[in-house]
């Protein structure tokens, strides 16, 4: 049975964007920090510019999330940031479900086809499961579309990605979610510069 | 030179006491879940009633930091609520500097002395240097006493056992502490139900 998962990077005081996140500023002020570790290596550096990057064990994690995610489900306004800011192609290599209030057009980007869905989080997650051809589904964000999944007991692994920043305000990916969400720990990848936490739901 | 280290649990949203939480129910409501990997390894258990108890690497955190501590320092509301329920003699067997804004004669309990400060953090901190022998001091707790040292410029090693909880509502550990803060990692020890995230302050 694929899997759903989600993989987001935080600060350890908890946000997963800084003060100001919005339009324009989707990673909020000193929110790129959060994704410092990212750029360097070498398997999200070949997803938008091939070749160079660090390899080493953040980079297997990438690799590994790259690898096992046969679709994707994001919310609107992180697509609506993605298209002023991916590159042509972009890095996802597979279908992306977008949820929306306003029906669109699918949108298609460097062979990548962006569909959007107006029906509600579990008809994308069907969806995207239709086209994953047995792949699991990654819930790429951002944190309010994250929380509607938790929530709704649609994720099986929740994957954070551990920065030693302070960040001070800005969006909390906990913020909203239930406190009955159960987790248990599913693998610990140490780096230098990020821990990557990876948790299984119990249901 | 001797180090300056804290020691907590938190939330995987980031707190260190649930909801609720004042005098009488130190942790909050649910805040004991952050605590039941301690309660159940040796090293803290053969503090409160010898023997019993698991080991394994989360027994090798607790020992090591009861080990290194020389000394240590806590709130006033955490030493009136361990007055009530410490054992005798309390775990720390070495000597606590209690801040406090009105003066009080020591405490003494089972050999340990608790020695009230109104003269702010620094003072304590020389206060507990001095006798720590050389030795390490902890900064034990609560969460606002922490903050206060963190702020200060005071802490060398800051060490969060992360447990795969969502509180919710409670504690934060990381509100008020300045984003300045600059982190670094040190070490990650990871033990079934709780990782172990030690990081270092950079000046």
């Amino acid at each position: 049975m694929s899997k759903v998962f989600v993989s987001l990077g935080m600060s350890l005081d908890g946000f997963v964007a800084g003060p100001h996140a919005g339009p324009g500023n989707p990673l909020g002020d000193g929110g790129e920090r959060l994704h410092a570790w990212q750029d360097a290596v070498g398997a999200w550096r070949d997803r938008r510019e091939p070749g160079g990057g660090e390899t080493g064990r953040s980079g297997l994690v990438v690799a590994e999330n790259f690898d096992r995610a046969g679709a994707y489900v994001m919310g609107r306004r992180m697509c609506d940031e993605g298209e002023r800011a991916w590159p042509d192609p972009p890095p996802f290599r597979a279908p992306v479900f977008v949820l929306t209030t306003s029906a669109r057009d699918a949108w298609v980007r460097g062979g990548t086809v962006f569909t959007y869905v107006t029906d509600g989080v579990r008809a994308a997650l069907d969806q995207a499961r239709a086209v994953a051809d047995g792949k699991d589904v990654q819930i790429s964000g951002g944190a309010h579309t994250v929380r509607q999944y938790l929530n709704a007991g649609l994720v099986d692994e929740l994957e954070l990605h551990v920065v030693p920043l302070v960040l001070g305000a800005g969006v909390r990916l906990f913020d909203g979610v239930d406190p009955a969400l159960r987790l248990a720990k599913d693998r610990v990848v140490d780096a230098p510069d990020v821990t990557h936490l990876r948790y299984r739901t119990l249901r």
